[in-house]
């Protein structure tokens, strides 16, 4: 019989069906192969994109010029715009407000070509440096209720660049997949008084059979819960609320993890599946007393993986009940083991 | 500068472009053609399914024979199973429990190449007094907590059959999706101590710019924070919870209206596009205090039909924040102005 499974960060019910789907098994879009060189993102044209807000570069180079190994940009066409006041008004019974917040390109590297998982180690670590750094920065800004950096990989509809970046949206409410997160965990910090997400690590640890990967600092496994096949969570082993407090040990281990992960998912499916990432760190301070603003010893910041295998059924959309096609336990098991 | 939407029903956010596509800036894929003349499912094949749940049929026709309209089937495939007691367990720090519930398909046509917006208003009928049938059947397991009534048209990955039909899924936990929706319409009526869909009512018929259609005892139109482009709503303006206490009048009623409306979305982008909608109805009752399991003055039933225009990006899931690339009030005029 298939197995109901409940959320315990977020409530809801996912069904795990009994006979588990193979890698093989799933329709992954050939590689295209590389349509272009080069792009707008490349170094050497860095006049024609927005100036750039930080990068991390050799010694000696000058801003918006080659020299840089990461670099962060505003957005060519940003949904969420940093100059404006948040104007939140009723319009009738419902509510509005301007679209206030930032939308930032990460580039990953001045090369057109790489993919994370090849990038070398001390490039990913100037990658998640530039993560760091950007949280830190725009956690300044009290009009800003959450950061969101994330990975887009292949298929998504607004994939203009095939340079590899990441995305930074910082919006000016808390978005609800993560308040939904937070106020579960809340709650159950409220009851047990300790970290859901402690509990979690300690929990996998346990068992085991979920486990892809440990390192010193990080545990790398497939959720319990998992929403979508092959989905990964990278958490950090040291309880810490706020991602951008990352030590420089951590980073390096996070990156070593990362990269292991995303190598053994292209291993896996032979070619690299369409995925995104997430990190799910806490919100904005503000002086506010729901006690999870000011504390933080509710939550505990992670990196989530979703591979982009299926589609959504009608089902899925109209109930928020999902349907797994291969379990935790295997898909860890395909993840330990082709690495 | 693009607008940010409240939810007033889920609590969560949407960002609405300021510049709206127009519907043939959509990709749709072009329609197959029909590969097949019948299947299982048309009349003549009935002993090849499993034996029907009910039907409604000429009279003097016996079941599991031609002779029906619509046909109500258990599911070849389940994934919820109407055998067996629910086994709601801990696994360590986790919940988990068996599949039980219900996975019917509802037949809704003898004929293999009729869609439900040219099957006539006759027929229509019989399809939602079977979707009422079936409810007010299953409303009476005392296991089951919701029953979703919902058609996949085009698109969906499981998607066996071009015979037209609508699904049945009964759950044994209220899905999240559900519940987030209850709780908010719950919120606000111990707040205001009105319905909220009644007061969405009213306000959608005062500013009438997201108005697709008004019958005696319907208004379609698309919601102030649609999170799909095109989205559009069917709701009943008398109040009630239960779906299943439609009356007859307003059976014919809404199969009009939903006719209607299916027909300008085809209208509107030349080939129909790939489409689910949900009917959005009360809980099964149960003995707890929760007061709208008993009262149900603060839910109304609904129809939520979301085209599937466009694939979800990165950020959407990550952070459960829509981006709408088409307004509602823009969706609207289209709407009404192609019929």
């Amino acid at each position: 019989m298939h197995e109901l499974r409940r959320d315990i960060l977020l409530g809801r019910w996912i069904a795990v069906l009994s006979e588990s789907k193979e890698p093989s098994e799933y329709y992954l879009p050939p590689d295209k192969g590389i349509a272009e060189r080069s792009c707008v993102l490349c170094s050497g044209r860095e006049r024609e994109t927005p100036s750039e807000i930080t990068s991390i570069r050799r010694p000696g180079t000058l801003p918006n010029t080659p020299g840089w190994w990461v670099r962060a940009i505003p957005s060519f066409k940003p949904v969420f715009q940093v100059e404006g006041d948040l104007g939140r008004r009723g319009v009738g019974i419902y509510d509005r407000m301007n679209s206030i917040g930032a939308n930032e390109i990460l580039i990953e590297s001045p090369e057109h070509n790489v993919k994370p998982e090849d990038m070398g180690l001390e490039q990913m670590i100037r990658v998640i440096t530039l993560y760091r750094d950007r949280i830190a920065d725009l956690n300044k800004d009290l009009r800003l209720r959450y950061i969101l950096i994330f990975k887009n990989s292949k298929l998504d509809p607004d994939e203009t660049f095939f340079h590899p970046t990441s995305s930074l949206v910082a919006t000016p409410v808390i978005p609800k997949r993560i308040k939904d997160e937070l106020e579960n965990a809340k709650q159950y910090y409220d009851y047990k008084e300790r970290c859901i997400f402690c509990d979690i690590i300690r929990e996998e640890l346990r068992v085991g059979d979920r486990v892809i990967l440990e390192t010193r600092n990080f545990l790398c496994f497939c959720p319990y819960s998992s929403a979508f096949p092959f989905e990964s969570w990278i958490i950090p082993k040291r309880h810490s609320c706020d991602f951008h407090e990352i030590s420089n040990e951590e980073i390096e281990d996070m990156g070593f993890t990362l990269m292991s992960v995303l190598k053994n998912l292209r291993g896996l499916f032979k070619v690299e599946p369409p995925f995104n990432y997430f990190i799910h760190t806490a919100p904005n301070r503000v002086p506010r007393r729901n006690h999870w603003h000011t504390l933080g010893e509710d939550f505990h910041w992670h990196i989530e993986i979703i591979p982009r295998l299926i589609r959504r059924s009608g089902f899925e959309w109209g109930s928020g009940f999902f349907i797994l096609t291969t379990s935790p336990e295997k898909a860890a098991k395909y993840l330990r083991e082709v690495g």
